[in-house]
This record gives C-alpha cells, sequence and structure tokens, in this order.
C-alpha cells in the first residue's frame, strides 16, 4: 500500500454563521458542532490514523494561514499552502496534487473539504478505507453520501455499475435538482449527494488534469518548480477558476464512488448547528451559563471573549441568539438562511469591520 | 409665598428591568424614556424653575448615595439623605421634612418619586403650582392621576368636594381595585390614580406625624438633633415601616387633591419602557447601531459600556432584547413582567454579581 495523504480544503469564507463566522473566521474554524473542536481541526483529527497529520496538506486563502495552521498544531507548516485568491476547487487540487508528486511520486491522497460534520466516525474511516482501496487500484474514486431527504441545495452522484467491495461506477454526475427529481432521486436509491469528497493516486489526477485542462497543469508545474511567493503570486490568478467536478471529474471516462452513510452534515446554517447540538428537554442548545424560562427549541451560543455573559431567555421559541463580543443576532430557527441579509445591510453601512 | 423645596423619594431598587436594573443600579437610575437622561434626572430638571436643584433634597439607600449625587450634579450633597435601610415611605418623609424644617420653618415642600415619566412637563409644573397654592393654605395635598385604563395595579383616591380652582378634598384612599372596580372608576370619573406625590407646609406634615406617629416624630427629632451617623444608624431600624398613606394620609382630617393630566407613566416593565420609547416605522424602538429586517415592534437596548456592539434583528416581532455587558435578556414583550422569573433564577444559583 503506498503512503496515504491528504489535501484539506480550507480556503471559503462563508456569510451563513455571521456574526460567527467572518472573513477572518470563516466556518471550517468555528466549532459548530457543539464542543469547542473547530470543524476544521475536526477534518483532520477523524482521519486518524489512516492518514495522519504530518501527512496532511491544507489549502486556504493566504489570510486565513496563521489562523488555519493555530488550529492545526499537528500539521507541517510547510504544508499549508496559501492560494493568493480563491480559484475553485480545480487549481486548488491541481496544485495540491503537484505538490505532493514532489514529496512522494506514488502518493495516494485523499481529498476532503475542512467544513463539515460527520457523526459517526469509525463509519466515515471505514468508508474512506474502501475509498483509498479503489483509488490504489488507479480509478479516481468520490464518496456519495446516502440521501436522507429531497435536498435541492446539493449535486447528485448517479450510481453505475457495481464493480464489488462496495464500489460502483459513476454513471453521471447530476447538477441541482428541483423538488420533485429530488424526490424521485430519493425514493431510487441511484443517487448520492455529491459532498466533494475524491480519493486517486496522484499521478492519476495530474494525468486527468494533464488531459482536460493542459493550461492549468502547466501554470501548476511553474508555481511547483520556481515555488517562490512570486511566482505563486504571478501564476495563480491565471489559472482558470472552475470546480474539479466540471474540471475534472465529469470528462473522466471511468470514476468510482463508494456509498456513504456516516451522520454526514454540511452544517449549511445555524438551523443545521441546531439540529447537531445537543439540547436539553425543551430543546434548547444552550451556551453555558444561558438561562432558558419557560423557552423552547432555541440555540445560544456566546462566542465572546470571555464568555461569561449570562443569555437569559423567557418565553421565548425556536430562536437562534448568537453574541459575539461586536455583534449579537436574533433570528428565528427557520429564517437563518436569511443571516445573509444583516451581512448585506452591513456591507451597505460600509460596516467592513463587522463582516 | 414660602420658600418652596422638594424630597425625592429615591430609594428603590426594583427588579422588572433586570438586566439593566440592579441592586447597585435601580431604576431610576436608568434612562428608561427612550434618551439619555436618567428618570431620577429628569425628575429633579422637570421641576425647575418651581423648585431649583439647590432645594432639592433626595432620600436615597446609603449604597446608592454616591451614584444618586452623581445624577445630580446640581443637588447639593448634604441634601442627599442615606437612609441605612429602606423603610418605606413614612420614615423617609418624616425624616426629610425635619431637616427641611431645620433649614426653612415656613418651607413648602413637594414630595415626588424619582423613578416615574412625564410626557407633558409644562402641564406637570401646572398642576404643581396649583398644587403647591394648596398646600401653602395648609391642607396637605396630592396629585391624582386622570386614568386612561382600568388599572389593577395602583391605588386610587376618591375626589370630594370641589375647593375651587381646581382643587378638591379627598374623600377617601382606595386600595388596588379589581377589574370590575377598576372599570366603574374610568367610568365614573370620581377616581385618580394615587402616584405618591404629596405637597405640604413643613409644619403641617410634622403636626400629622406628630399626631398619628407620635414615635416615629421622636425618632426622628432625635437623628435630626444628633446629626451623627451613629444615632442615624441606630436609631433608623427602630422607625416603624410604614407608608405615608397609611401612616399619615389615610388618617388625616382634610385633604386636598389636584387632578393631573400630564402624560404621567410609572414606567412598570420594559413594556411601558417601549410604550414611551421613539419608534421606527416598523414599532421598533431601536438602540443606536441596531439593525431590523423584516422585524416589528421589538424595542433594542445596548446598556454595554461601549455600547458599539451591533444588535441586528431578521424576522422577528414583539421582543424585548437588553444587552449589558454581562447579560443579555430576550423576552416577548407582552411578557415583560416575567423579567423576575430570571432575577429568581439568578439568586437560587448564588450569582450574586449579577443582581
Amino acid at each position: 500500500m503506498p503512503n496515504t495523504y491528504a489535501v484539506i480544503m480550507a480556503g471559503g469564507s462563508g456569510t451563513r454563521f455571521w456574526p460567527a463566522s467572518r472573513e477572518m473566521r470563516p466556518k471550517q474554524l468555528l466549532s459548530l458542532g457543539g464542543g469547542e473542536e473547530t470543524l476544521l481541526a475536526a477534518t483532520v483529527r477523524r482521519l486518524s490514523p489512516l492518514v495522519p497529520p504530518q501527512n496532511v496538506f491544507v489549502v486556504t486563502a493566504k489570510r486565513l494561514a496563521e489562523k488555519t495552521g493555530e488550529a492545526l498544531p499537528g500539521v507541517p507548516e510547510s504544508q499549508i499552502l496559501r492560494e493568493p485568491m480563491g480559484r475553485n476547487t480545480a487549481p486548488c487540487i491541481a496544485w495540491a496534487a503537484r505538490v505532493i508528486r514532489d514529496k512522494d511520486a506514488d502518493a495516494l491522497v485523499a481529498v476532503l473539504p475542512s467544513d463539515h460534520f460527520i457523526t459517526d466516525e469509525p463509519g466515515f474511516r471505514a468508508v474512506l478505507e474502501k475509498a483509498l482501496a479503489s483509488a490504489a487500484s488507479g480509478v479516481v474514486t468520490t464518496v456519495g453520501i446516502v440521501p436522507t431527504r429531497p435536498e435541492t441545495g446539493y449535486g447528485y452522484l448517479e450510481l453505475g455499475e457495481s464493480m464489488g467491495g462496495g464500489v460502483s461506477r459513476v454513471a453521471r454526475f447530476v447538477e441541482k435538482p428541483d423538488r420533485a427529481r429530488a424526490e424521485r432521486f430519493l425514493a431510487g436509491k441511484k443517487h448520492l449527494w455529491n459532498a466533494g469528497m475524491f480519493f486517486f493516486r496522484v499521478k492519476d489526477m495530474l494525468a486527468l488534469v494533464e488531459q482536460h485542462l493542459p493550461d492549468m497543469a502547466k501554470g501548476v508545474e511553474e508555481i511547483v518548480r520556481a515555488g517562490t511567493p512570486e511566482v505563486l503570486e504571478a501564476t495563480f490568478p491565471t489559472l482558470q477558476s472552475i470546480s474539479i467536478d466540471h474540471g475534472v471529474m465529469e470528462k473522466a471516462e471511468k470514476l468510482a464512488v463508494v456509498a456513504g452513510d456516516f451522520g454526514w452534515d454540511d452544517v449549511g446554517s445555524w438551523l443545521s448547528s441546531w439540529e447537531l447540538a445537543e439540547k436539553d428537554a425543551n430543546g434548547n442548545a444552550l451556551t453555558d451559563g444561558a438561562i432558558a424560562v419557560d423557552a423552547k427549541g432555541n440555540l445560544v451560543r456566546d462566542l465572546g471573549t470571555n464568555k461569561k455573559k449570562v443569555i437569559a431567555l423567557v418565553g421565548v421559541s425556536d430562536l437562534v441568539v448568537v453574541e459575539t463580543d461586536d455583534a449579537l443576532l436574533v433570528i428565528p430557527r427557520e429564517r437563518a438562511q436569511d443571516v445573509r441579509a444583516i451581512v448585506d445591510a452591513l456591507k451597505a453601512k460600509k460596516r467592513m469591520e463587522l463582516l
């Protein structure tokens, strides 16, 4: 078995967790699952022992590199790759793969998002092992999540023929469906959610990039050969901004998928955060020191520096109440997506320090 | 016309404005009317020019004396009387009257609560002038508020025969009525709310105290003659804890009342505070820097030290959201009275620093 590496994609920003998430503290640096661990740290931790931290590479935005490194003490600083700007997932993965090839030409690589939540970690690792074994045979492999609802917010993977051992061909990629189609997918059991997890031998991925995105392959080659910030800064912005799905995966002739059912959640909003959190008998997910009297189904988070504030709710239901040092949000749980309206209002008021 | 003095009763604590009100920052030291002025400072200010600040005496609790003085820069420090403990209104008024007699035996005195709100200040002063003129004739006089609703939370004064000039006899004091009776009072127009305002010549009040509460008269005499903190500390606790209404007014043979209709409000809860506050087109009374999106009828107050917090409400209605440095309260406006439940919970948890 070749050595196994991970590439964690941690460049995302995101406004859906305002006021907790900010440009300088995006979702992956928050602990949205209830405990104190950030989503990013959990992503690295749960890979062990399949991928130890010293084999983890993280691609993030330059401005976030320091905080990202602090969140991952086991990951060597040299393995935190700093994108001068976001260019979607294809340049990110191509670059990281090319960096890893210099270290280990036979490397087996797992690419994973940094900001998802997984309940069943042993189950996740079992699926990971299957996907890595499939990738080791020379087939780029993905993990698809078994749908639990007719979700219209995700892309889907259609299952093709079985290849044995829980691995199937990917028949095709499907864009976000409408509700009726999502319900057919759920009933038909032939479609999985595309969770953005990819597994490959580094040489297989680089060959695919060479074949389908030759300019990108050339740019990445220049960046890694030069190894200087100047060339990175000059060349990275010239790479095509395209997802790995559109740029490579959908064009690949053979692609495998392993179905995963391990309590996955992409923690899309404060509503998801409430769903994942531990709750009291009244469905309140409270921060330490909060007091709820005749209150039900609320999410309360105190993310202030000293966390000594008493947050008292009386007679309110199904609210999200999030406190930071400089902001307070009060919004009904079911309207959590509308946090964006506040971010837009702050932008309009040029309150950049709050973004 | 004799010199006119005021006695402001500012000893109250109160839990109904938690987390703004605390043992060390009771209601009268808050600005609940919308602006920055405390209720106490407004009480003194609106007496001018009838009673200038240098003629104002304030009776407060010892622990609140310093803050009370700071809130009233125009009032001489020697005129802030420090009760060693709360003993209801009769000892408070008897003591202040006896102190004022030493300064001016012919003094005319207005006794006023420190924590009420008045919209029509010229109207208030006009009533004050009538009441003082009545008191100057030797009749202890009170001001009764013309009811605007069948309130069951206040005591009432029943109007007796007219004495001319807008002054009537008080036929009797009526305890808090039940709803049906309060509705009859409202319809009958013969009853006024007892707002705890009294006007008298200092000699008339001291004669009444001597007559109806002779032990109290004696105790107060000792306190003022000695003029030492030791005698005050030793004697004040021995004074009967009784209201001026029960102890003196209800027993007085002749008592006058002037009806007042000057936008009076006792600011009994956060609901009253919202009612009194300036509101935007959606009925939101917001703090500076608050953002309300699709939100109606909310009261938002940021009483933190730096007041730079952005308080963002999305899609919520009729809430009270009050922020201080160490606490946050979220409660429906109509349940504002239930703030007490939080105070009780904090007491049970021995979180004395929050009370």
